[in-house]
């Protein structure tokens, strides 16, 4: 039995302590009587000044206009989100690792260069990012929400790092995550619970929970997350973000650090997250871009640089498949019903078509989903918590269940069962898809919930879990 | 049990003895004194007219051309390559099904299309292809020379075999593999075992070795095989011929049986042998063409279409790392070797430049291969056979001893230190590929032998069986 996951969270916790920069926190009268929704907080505090807010209040793309015409710099920027996510940790406990004074030196590198050359590095010229907790910057832990990894030093840095840090990046913070990034909400044994922005009381999903809450704070312009059955859509959602988990392959995942290891029936992705559907694309066009060939760098990564233009010709009717009420199991609290029926009614306004999809075997592919994750990942996750006697959540009970079972669970004839399962979705999906055909033109895409609730209560989907709406496509996807 | 293998067998035998038009068989007394070189015999025997010769002797290029031109038609072009098909099988027992009567009729067809619009319905309009077995044909059985199969008629089209259709291709003739694919040599307990081309003592190779030899015969232009350790490359290099085995993704692959159903560790690939060069580069531009989208038929196959001038600028300089002598485990013959050093003689003779490449890791990786397989395929492949008795061949004992340790084998633990490990060698060795780089630009490809050996003596290789050269790739690649 290794150290108690009690005194391990303990130092990492006084890590983060000490990395805060005090006179960025809110002073402790402010804590009191907060309201439900935090995101005024920054406004209404007077903590920030006129400049630090309206850094804040910036979509990226406006960030990176100024810092390149240099009406802002690098620096005054970073110190701004250092300062908005300062205070969203306090009011949400959003972080992980932070590392500011790294971020400032580099900003300031990065202004002198501007200063003195005239030329930004890259698109991402002193933009700070934040990040999801497991993209490795070492030497800093990424701690997966597991005591196992939560002080160990990384070595190697995962290649979508390199890469944002080639396009000028800065990173200050690490967000968040569930105990292996297996839960919809934000809680581990480590750093505890993320809570929600817009009400307090409410989740802030998961399991990229800590990014979504922490731009929805203004505490980040852009952040980046992963997912692999709904972590970047679901906090995302409930949020107020615009979230994209690409395709598997379109971008760079080498070195990421996985909750399980080695598990590649369903592919993890990462993609950007932000309150800008502008710094969305930018992030998209920067990343795939010759220059930075990712495809280099990770043998999983495909050599297409991002398409900008994937609609032509341009000015056509798109076509959507909607599902707008249920997925064949779960349906949805009506909230978000009113929202995709806002949706309908805004597409068609606009000229658009959008029609009824039938979900037709989204329960029996979410289902194959999460088993898979129970039966691939049980020993994964449990032969590590185990040794420092962490408890397991609510929503995780099936992973200690299937490990329970040993490692007899998996032989070769049912993992190649599984597999052949999985591809058969996979077709008879596509085919599906092309069955929309009119004129040769299939539909272009599928509006439907990323979860049947908007933000549930702190700890509800410990006992009520469906990351179903989500799910499905990373199976489709893998 | 099931019935036994012989029975099946004897049932097979039988209906390919039927499916043979009598009057495009050799007369027996051709049969006595045979050369040890059989591909002379076409042009030796007085069997085929000069017509006929005329036409198996041309490249599938130039077929084409005349077909379109109207100066051949189809159906003597397809009646010339189904003798010369049925002459190889007499001489080498190369074929499994024997299509030609629906052959003669889609040729028939064709050509009534060509007459009455003046229009060829594809790129391939008219052209016999020869399909390796697992290529299904409904409702034709696909045997993969496992008695299990060998009468089981078939229902679901590959989805290559549609697109090689729609592209204008003639299927006549299906060819031998051995048992589950998983040999480097023909044979099998349903069909029998194949014998070389160029000594009819010598080995065709494996597994695509029918369509190896058939090749090699003038039976055929242009063939499709699969490869998934080597089984396009091995009998492309026995055969004399050009071989491509893509990249896993490129191609479509859905719907080909499988010699190990649902494994995934190591990908399957097709693609395709002749002994024209031009042939291949021109199946690749028809298959992965915007008119033909085989990425909206195969979910596993990537929207891109084939790129014909990889290598900018046109006229620059080649860089290739040479792999002359061995892999760090296997030294080759001297034949082999001698082949590779009039490679690079003549390379740089051209103004190209090679370099020794060190072949680091290869013996781990193609070990990892090899293991995977017998973990994975023991009790895919064995549950099959021993239903109806086959006795198991002296190289596929691995496959056996594996079986025998039972489902227990593998469990999710070692199957994520399996996937680990293979993604690290495939990341150090783009690392190492990158770092070959002059002036921006890295190494533009690697050239290695085949095997160790030219074509071995028969049964050489069920006990001396390496894969070694071929399969790091497919590992790599996975």
């Amino acid at each position: 039995m290794g150290q108690h996951y009690k005194d391990i969270a303990k130092i990492a916790l006084e890590r983060r302590e000490t990395a805060i920069p005090k006179e960025y926190l809110l002073p402790q009268e402010s804590l009191i009587n907060l309201p439900q929704n935090l995101t005024t907080i920054p406004k209404t505090s007077g903590h920030f000044t006129a400049g630090e807010l309206e850094i804040i209040e910036s979509n990226a793309e406006d960030i990176l206009l100024k810092i390149k015409a240099k009406i802002w710099t690098s620096l005054e920027v970073t110190k701004a989100f250092s300062k908005a996510a300062i205070v969203a940790q306090q009011l949400t406990n959003c972080l992980t690792e932070i590392l500011i004074p790294e971020a400032l030196a580099r900003a300031q590198f990065l202004d002198d260069h501007l200063a003195t050359t005239g030329q930004v590095i890259g698109p991402l010229h002193g933009l700070p990012i934040s990040l999801k907790d497991c993209m490795v910057t070492p030497p800093h832990p990424s701690s997966l929400g597991m005591a196992c990894y939560a002080n160990e030093a990384t070595s190697e840095e995962t290649v979508l790092v390199s890469v944002l840090a080639k396009l000028g990046a800065v990173f200050y913070v690490k967000t968040n995550v569930p105990t292996a990034m297996m839960m919809m909400e934000t809680i581990n044994n480590v750093w505890g619970e993320t809570r929600g922005a817009y009400h307090s009381g409410t989740s802030c999903g998961g399991s990229s929970g800590g990014e979504g809450v922490l731009l929805a704070m203004r505490g980040s312009p852009l952040g980046v997350g992963t997912d692999i059955g709904g972590s970047i859509r679901i906090p995302s959602a409930f949020n107020g973000l615009y979230g994209l988990k690409p395709t598997f392959g379109r971008f760079p995942v080498y070195g990421t650090k996985s909750g399980i290891t080695g598990q590649d029936f369903i592919f993890s992705n990462n993609g950007p997250m932000s309150r800008s559907l502008e710094a969305i694309k930018l992030y998209c066009k920067a990343v795939l871009s010759t220059e930075i060939s990712p495809w280099n760098l990770d043998p999983k990564c495909l050599a297409v640089p991002w398409r900008g233009e994937a609609i032509t010709p341009k000015e056509r009717k798109l076509r959507f498949g909607i599902i707008s009420d249920n997925d064949g199991e779960w349906s949805v609290h009506p909230p978000i019903a009113r929202g995709l029926a806002m949706a309908k009614k805004a597409l068609e306004a606009a000229g658009h078509e959008v029609f009824e999809w039938v979900p037709t075997n989204h329960p029996e592919i979410a289902h194959e989903m999460n088993s898979s994750f129970h039966t691939l990942g049980g020993a994964a996750i449990l032969n590590l918590t185990e040794q420092h006697e962490e408890p397991v959540f609510g929503s995780m009970k099936a992973y200690e269940v299937t490990h329970k079972k040993g490692e007899g669970n998996l032989g070769p004839t049912k993992l190649r069962d599984m597999i052949t399962r999985r591809n058969a979705f996979q077709k008879a999906y596509m085919d599906r898809w092309n069955a929309t055909a009119q004129d040769g033109q299939v539909m272009d895409g599928i509006i439907m919930p990323s979860s049947p609730w908007t933000a549930p209560r702190l700890g509800f989907t410990q006992k009520v879990f469906s990351v179903n709406f989500t799910g499905v496509w990373n199976l489709l996807g893998s």
